[in-house]
């Protein structure tokens, strides 16, 4: 059987979705889990939607798995939610067709990124949004956004230590709104290359702090150059919100 | 100088506010933090409007201290913020009268607690309320808790092990609401016992629940006896709101 999960997860103490060597990843803690939970000395090995960086949090990550076990839908997030660590949290379960696939099905990617514009932090939100305390024009920032949105190469937004050669992308939306906190960033895109939703709030912030004028948004993307952009927003202000598939 | 200071803490990492041997808490933080910006040989003494108890958090816990500095008031909160560890953040400081007292001059206090009601918790609150999944009759657990606002002996919703000979406080509010992610219970009051609002939480989830019934209240506060109430609940859902003074 092919199960289908949607969990959540806190960034603050993982390094990353994926397995690496000596660090704790959401993913060994899943597996590690799975692995328990079908008295298995075989690796149940979870297929995730892509990977989240050091520091980044999941409202909504999906991943897929296949098991021998025939528990029911609803009774899948109480087994594993009893052998995970409290820092992740399966939200969902859904027994899938075998044609499933939580990497290569995806249609769409929704990520948040949140911030706190207090002058002295949120102490409950500093693992949780990015205190940034100066002053900002929303305004520049959502038409600097509007320009981002649509198929461009995002070689510029793009970490270059990213291994992938296409870098073209379609962002569907981005927004930004005011929150009880200060603001949030919302981005729905086919894709996402790596620190791809970091570099672009960085970037939009340094454009509402008049660091980076608005007129030179399209010069930056056309640069295809990572030296082009602005920094990139720190991990813990960035949520991987919903992942979409088609079917 | 006196100043008074408006303060918020993540209870998750203290062994509660006041100074304890081997034990990290807040007071030992701030009187640290005081003693670097004073630079200082002697120790510059803080008194709080009370203590809080090991993982109860602060929105706004008030202290107040004397300094020979003359810092503007809303300099304070930056001197000391960059100074204190993460987990405690000033919000607010004021030159105050040297007549003022932080625990003397209170004259009411205000505590939330927050109840995650969510099937699954939610893993970015989970160190902040308390995760109870249960069904619960919102009704009754008003009820109850109108029960008790008003003068009582609250001998019966106060830890045993305090030392307080007079266990009669006046309380002026009691109401639940429901949130976003559940429950939030307000409690407003001229003083507060060893645990009373952990054991008044408790106590009326036991009735929400059906385990106490609603005429038991009243025989509750009668018997003066910690043992006829319900269970306390956890520290991490219980806030120090805020603190009033009357002048």
């Amino acid at each position: 059987m092919r199960i289908k999960l949607i969990l959540s997860y806190d960034g603050s103490r993982f390094y990353g979705f994926q397995v690496q060597p000596n660090q704790r990843t959401v993913q060994e803690e899943l597996e590690k889990a799975l692995k328990v939970l079908h008295k298995s000395k075989e690796k149940i090995s979870v297929i995730s939607s892509g990977r989240t960086d050091s520091g980044v949090h999941a409202v909504g990550q999906c991943v897929h798995f296949d098991s021998p076990l025939s528990i029911p839908d609803h009774k899948w997030p109480y087994a594993l939610n009893s052998l995970l660590p409290p820092d992740i949290v399966v939200r969902q379960a859904e027994t899938v067709d075998e044609s499933f696939h939580a990497r290569y099905g995806t249609s769409w990617k929704e990520y948040r990124y949140f911030i706190d514009t207090s002058k002295h932090p949120d102490v409950f939100r500093r693992l949780y949004s990015y205190h940034y305390p100066y002053p900002f024009e929303l305004k520049a920032m959502q038409e600097a956004g509007n320009l981002l949105v649509g198929t461009h190469d995002f070689t510029s937004f793009c970490s270059p230590k990213s291994g992938k050669e296409n870098k073209v992308r379609t962002i569907y939306k981005l927004e930004w709104e005011k929150t009880d906190e200060g603001l949030q960033m919302i981005i729905v895109g086919n894709g996402f290359l790596y620190n791809m939703v970091r570099i672009i709030v960085g970037t939009l912030l340094a454009v509402g702090s008049g660091k980076i004028s608005l007129d030179h948004i399209t010069d930056i993307i056309e640069a295809k150059n990572r030296q082009a952009a602005g920094k990139k927003a720190p991990a813990h202000g960035l949520y991987l919100w919903q992942v979409n598939y088609d079917n």
